[in-house]
């Protein structure tokens, strides 16, 4: 009987964020591919392009033209996903299999910059900066409407990742419920406060700090690094250093060095394999329900499909919706890669 | 204000069997589609291709010839996600991020037939009998392993589902653990069990009976319905009437019932949008950890992707990876349209 060798025995790693498992076979990652390749556009993009509903100007899918926005521009989305009508609900509490409530919401849009062309990488810190104040600015908003107890702000980029319009852009869909993954999340965060009483995502970063080899970029006030228990290739989690809840506690320096730890992250992927790395990300953070909150830890979820190459994603499929997720590639593997890439961007060398 | 109008307004809905809840928003199905369409594949495939390596025949991958087989074939994964090998392990019980464990298992490939151009609603009853026998013979042989506690029988349909090969087969991964879903399946068919001393999904399976408006087939044996609680748009679920715990407990009468069953439905499926319709499916039933498992329930899955056409598939991305699954369409909607689909497979029309 051998030892255990983590790095090249198939095993299972726990999420304490999620309370789940991962599947993780590093031997795996030799397997042929004969499957599905994702198209890629190599297209050059426009700096304006004057049939997208996002640029400046231009007349959107309601009829409404765009202003001509200079930095950030947010609009309410034309299909959102909820509404903002109160409804009459009277709560069936015996039900267990018909449980449903009404759900109100906001849903909005937020448009980088007006440069149709200029992905997170490729635009210089200021510019994201003020992204960042857009999303400051968005989470006070909303957040201050009595019936929103939560804001998601996140971005579907690439059109392996359901985005439909190639202008850079992020969504932020605000509401009065908790969404399950961020209920977990919460309730897992609470118990490990309530247990140590500390906060379990600034132990997790200060483990991670020492031993070193997950950590992609560490600056003053945040670390990217490739999470213990990521289930896709190249996931990475941005943590702030300071015990932070939300994202409007940042000061002016933490603003700087969360752009620059987002340029420098993005312009990895993009490197990775020389092309605009798709991926979902959003952030997590305290809810705007009243709540102080000390359990939470403001971070920021970034989960990229792509696994060997520009047209090769990872699929979360059939033994992964059934079992449980299952990545062939190991963390500290894809940690060292990602930690090698340039932080220039390959179309400016 | 308005009541409540299920059809009409976003709410969310309750998912018992994982305590999770989902996002519907019925308003939201006319959104323009602008994004990615999937390829799919319109060719005729061969009744045997000499390059395949799951026809009969034919070499595989480590080199082995796969036998002269004329109904379906198990076989070894080439490329296993988990191995055999028993590893010495020591848990160290203190730790909480970085938690991890070996996990042994068996991977295998199960070929419905030994015609490459045959899907499953395309097959005979008897023929698709012969693949419920080769899983009850699976889940025996696989389970009496001493340390294998878990059978996952499944199948992913299509390049979308990231099936690499269209010669139509399933796939087995056996296990020591119970994967994430299945452990939380279990855990909450067991409280409705200890809290009513009845059946879950037996119990949900009367009231969906009586209901009617979200079954897609019945037969003396089994039902397809689309659950209340589903997330994909055209999810199904097929429970067995009786109280069945595991595959292996079938009569000859159910095994042909669910042979009839499967077929019915996925020619539905493949009538729906004309194609051969992508999923990824699977059985859970109770666990083969020697324990008696009332709480469990025979049913079987399907998570299908299209949501509008052969070429326009939902996407579970930003707002769903971090936040909640979100749907389009009810499941009431959904029902009727699988329901009204002929039963004959449109390429025989
Ligand atoms: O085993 P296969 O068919 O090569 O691989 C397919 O199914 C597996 C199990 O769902 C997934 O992990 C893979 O991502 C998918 O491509
Ligand atoms: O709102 P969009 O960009 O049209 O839509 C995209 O993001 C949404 C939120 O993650 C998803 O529900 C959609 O499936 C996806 O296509």
């Amino acid at each position: 009987m051998r030892n255990f060798d983590i790095n090249e025995d198939p095993h299972r790693r726990y999420n304490p964020l999620l309370n789940e498992w991962v599947l993780v076979s590093p031997h795996r990652a030799k397997r042929p591919w004969q499957g599905q390749n994702e198209t890629i556009s190599t297209e050059k993009l426009p700096e304006y392009d004057p049939t997208c509903y996002l640029c400046p100007g231009n007349v959107r899918a309601n009829g409404v033209n765009n202003p001509n926005y200079e930095s950030s521009f947010v609009f309410e989305n034309d299909f959102a996903a909820m509404k903002q009508d109160e409804i009459m609900f009277e709560d069936d509490i015996r039900q267990t299999f018909f449980k449903a409530q009404p759900e109100r919401g906001i849903s909005r849009v937020v448009c980088f910059s007006p440069r149709h062309d200029l992905t997170l990488p490729e635009m210089e810190v200021p510019g994201i900066e003020n992204i960042i104040r857009t999303w400051q600015k968005e989470y006070t908003d909303l957040g201050n409407i009595d019936y929103i107890n939560h804001v998601q702000i996140f971005e579907n980029k690439g059109s392996v990742m359901g985005c439909s319009n190639p202008h850079p852009h992020g969504q932020i869909w605000a509401q009065s419920s908790l969404p399950t993954q961020v209920e977990k999340t919460q309730n897992n965060l609470k118990s490990y406060f309530t247990k140590n009483n500390s906060n379990l995502l600034q132990d997790y970063l200060q483990a991670e700090l020492k031993k070193e080899e997950r950590i992609v970029i560490e600056n003053d006030h945040f670390a990217a690094l490739v999470p213990f228990w990521a289930i896709w290739p190249y996931e990475t989690m941005i943590i702030s250093k300071r015990h932070i809840t939300k994202i409007t506690d940042f000061t002016a320096d933490e603003v700087t060095a969360y752009a620059t730890i987002l340029k420098q992250l993005t312009t990895k992927y993009d490197n990775l394999f020389s092309t605009s790395f798709p991926y979902s990300s959003g952030i997590h953070q305290a809810p705007t329900d009243g709540g102080k909150h000390e359990e939470w830890q403001f971070h920021m979820h970034f989960y990229p499909p792509l696994l060997r190459s520009a047209t090769v994603k990872k699929f979360m499929v059939g033994y992964e919706m059934l079992g449980e997720s299952q990545r062939d590639i190991t963390p500290e593997k894809s940690a060292a890669i990602l930690r090698e890439q340039s932080d220039i961007h390959y179309k400016n060398k």
